[in-house]
C-alpha cells in the first residue's frame, strides 16, 4: 500500500455504493474514557429450557418447536412484514409512503443452544448455507416476494436478543434501498466494461494481497479498501454468480469454511465471541436478470480496541458519513497475526 | 391522517434523500429479553476537577482552558482532521482515496458541568447559538473548507465520553456523502418550483398538524413524515434560510427557545437525560450559492420504550434500509402529552 495513507487523514471511495468514507489513521492513540460494555463470557449450555429458539420448546406465539436436528427456520412471530398486506399508496403532497409485503423468518442455526458459527463444523454449517439457498429459492419464487435478505446479529450489543445461534431472513416486495445502491453501480460497470465490478476488484486485491484474511478455492474473504467498521470484511466467490442459489455442492462447502475461518479469527482478536450483524448482498428476485450483479456477504462489527470498547456511529457519522481510525490494511494485519484456531480450542 | 397506515406495513419515502424507510406499526407490542442501557441518574456536580472540559481544568494536550463565562470553543486534542495534510490522491485501478483536510473543534455549552441543553436558560442557550454561528462564519472563511458539520452526541450510550455540556463541529474540504444527497434533492425542487422543498413540507405540516411538536414566531419542531427513529425530530425556519449565519438575533432567541422546548419534551418522556445525536444540515462554505436549501436541525435518539430499552439499527437497517415500530404520529402523540415543564424542575 501507498505508506503515506497510514499517517493522513483521507477519505476512500466505495466502488459498490459511490459513497466515501473518512479514514483517520494518526487518531487511533485517543484515550477512550466513554462507554464500556460487559463482556459476556459465561459458558452456556447446550439446551436452555427458558430459550423459545431451541427444539421442543414454546413460543411467544404458543407454538411449539420440533425437536429439530438440523437448521431449522418458521416464520417469525414477530414479523416486521406480513405476506397479506392490503395494497395502500397514500401519496399527498410531499408526503408519499406506499404499503409493503414481505415475510420474515427465523433460521435457527442448530440444535445446539451452546454454539455459534465459529464453533460448529464446517459440514454443519455448509447445511445453514444449503438452508439458505432452499429459502432464497422458494421465497424468492412467490409473486410478492421481490428481494431477500439475509443476516445474521450476533451478540447483545448488535440487538440480538436471544443467545441461540441463529439468522433472519427479510422478504419483501420492494428493493430496498442498500441493494438499489449497489445495483446502479453493479450495472454501470457491467454496461461500461462486461465484466463484474466486484470481480476485477477481487482480482486487484489478490494481486496487492494487503487486505486478503483467507482464500480457498472458490472464495476470498477480506477487509474492503472503503471499510467502515473497524473490523468490517467481505466474502467474495471467485466465480461471478449472482446469488447464492448459483453455488454448486463444493462450493457451498467452501463457503462454510471461510465463513468458520473468518469468524474463528474474530473471536480470537478478542478472546470473546465475538459481536457483528452480517449479511448476504445478492441479486433480487422481481424476475428481471441481473447479470452484472455478484453476490457477497459482509460483516459489520462494532468493536473497536478491546471486548467491551466499541466503535461508535453518531454525530459526524450520521450527519456526514462513516469514520474510522485503523486503516484497513491495518486490520487485514491484526487478524492475519491471529492463529486460526479458536481460542477455546487451543 | 389516513388511520389505514397505523396498522399496516408501510414504506415511506424521505423527500431530502430519496431513501425510504420501513413502518412496522403491528409490531409495537414485540417483548425485549435483550440488551438494556444503564440508566444514569447520578447528580453531576457544576465543577468536576477531573473533566478535562471544566474552566481551569488542564486537557489531555496538556493546555489549561481558561476561567471561561460563556461558551469556549478550542481545537479538539483528537482532531480526526487536520488543516495542514498533505494532498495525495492516490487512485490505482479500483482503489481510490484522496487525503483530505479540516479543522476539528469542540464547543462548550456552559461552564456549569452539571447542566444539559433542557436545563440551561434560553438565554444562555442563545449564547451557543451565537457561537455557532461565529464559527460557521470563521471556519466557512476559510479557503479549505468547504462544509462545516456542527453536531452534539449526548449520553454514553451515543458515544459520548463526557458529561460536560459540549458538542463539536468538524470542518473539511470535501462535501460529506449526506449533505450531497440532500442539495440534490433541494436543487431539484427549487429547479422545477422556485421554492423551498422544505418550507413547502413545512406548510403542508402545519396544515396537517399531525405531527407538529413546538412552534414559535421562527420556527417549528415536528416529526418528520419519514423519521427513522423512534423519537427523532426535526427543527426547521420558517424562514427559507441557507444557514445559520442568516439568523437574525431575534431568530436566535427563538431557536434557542424550540430547542430548549424539545429537549425538555425528550428528557421527560422516560424522566431521564435523554440521550440523542444531533445536528445541524446547512449550506455548504465553498462559495457556490444554494439558494435551494433550507437549513435544519436533526435529532436522532436511540430510545424507544424506556430509559433503558432503545433501537437497535442493525441486520436489516444495515444492509436493506432503516426500519421503525411506532409510526410518526405515534411519537408526536407521546411527546405532546407530556408537561412543558423539565420534571426535575416540576
Ligand atoms: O469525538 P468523541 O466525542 O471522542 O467521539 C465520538 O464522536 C465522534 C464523532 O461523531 C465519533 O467518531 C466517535 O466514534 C464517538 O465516540
Ligand atoms: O428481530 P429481532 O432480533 O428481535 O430484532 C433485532 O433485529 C431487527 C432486524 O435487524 C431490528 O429491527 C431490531 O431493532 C433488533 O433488535
Amino acid at each position: 500500500m501507498d505508506q503515506q495513507l497510514n499517517n493522513v487523514p483521507h477519505r476512500r471511495y466505495n466502488i459498490l455504493t459511490g459513497e466515501w468514507i473518512l479514514v483517520s489513521p494518526h487518531r487511533t492513540n485517543r484515550p477512550w474514557q466513554g462507554k464500556t460494555e460487559d463482556k459476556h463470557l459465561e459458558k452456556k449450555a447446550t439446551y436452555d429450557p427458558g430459550c423459545y429458539l431451541c427444539p421442543g420448546n414454546t413460543r411467544a406465539s404458543g407454538e411449539t418447536n420440533p425437536d429439530y436436528k438440523e437448521p431449522y427456520t418458521f416464520i417469525n412471530d414477530f414479523s416486521s412484514l406480513l405476506p397479506e398486506t392490503n395494497a395502500i399508496s397514500l401519496n399527498k403532497g410531499l408526503l408519499q409512503a406506499a404499503s409493503e409485503k414481505g415475510i420474515c423468518k427465523v433460521v435457527c442455526f442448530s440444535p445446539d443452544h451452546s454454539l455459534t458459527l465459529p464453533l460448529m463444523d464446517i459440514e454443519d454449517i455448509t447445511k445453514v448455507v444449503k438452508m439458505w439457498k432452499k429459502e432464497y429459492a422458494e421465497l424468492g419464487a412467490k409473486e410478492d416476494i421481490n428481494y431477500i435478505q439475509i443476516f445474521e446479529n450476533k451478540g447483545s450489543i448488535m440487538g440480538c436478543s436471544n443467545p441461540h445461534p441463529h439468522g433472519q431472513i427479510w422478504s419483501q416486495s420492494s428493493i430496498p434501498t442498500e441493494i438499489n445502491k449497489k445495483s446502479l453501480y453493479f450495472k454501470q460497470y457491467w454496461d461500461e466494461n462486461k465484466s463484474s465490478l466486484l470481480g476485477d476488484y477481487l482480482d486487484q486485491e489478490l494481486e496487492l494481497k494487503e487486505r486478503i484474511l483467507e482464500e480457498n478455492k472458490h472464495f476470498v474473504a477480506l477487509i474492503p479498501y472503503w471499510a467502515i467498521w473497524p473490523f468490517e470484511a467481505m466474502i467474495i466467490p471467485k466465480r461471478h454468480i449472482q446469488h447464492i442459489g448459483q453455488l454448486t455442492s463444493e462450493e457451498d462447502v467452501a463457503y462454510a469454511e471461510i465463513i468458520k475461518k473468518l469468524t474463528i479469527k474474530y473471536d480470537n482478536l478478542f478472546e470473546t465471541s465475538f459481536p457483528y450483524s452480517s449479511g448476504i448482498h445478492q441479486s433480487p428476485t422481481d424476475g428481471k436478470k441481473y447479470p452484472e450483479w455478484h453476490f457477497h456477504m459482509s460483516f459489520y462489527p462494532p468493536l473497536l480496541r478491546s471486548a467491551t470498547v466499541k466503535k461508535f456511529m453518531v454525530g459526524y457519522e450520521m450527519f456526514a458519513g462513516p469514520q474510522r481510525d485503523i486503516t484497513a490494511e491495518q486490520a487485514a494485519e491484526r487478524l492475519n497475526e491471529l492463529p486460526e484456531i479458536h481460542y477455546l480450542k487451543q
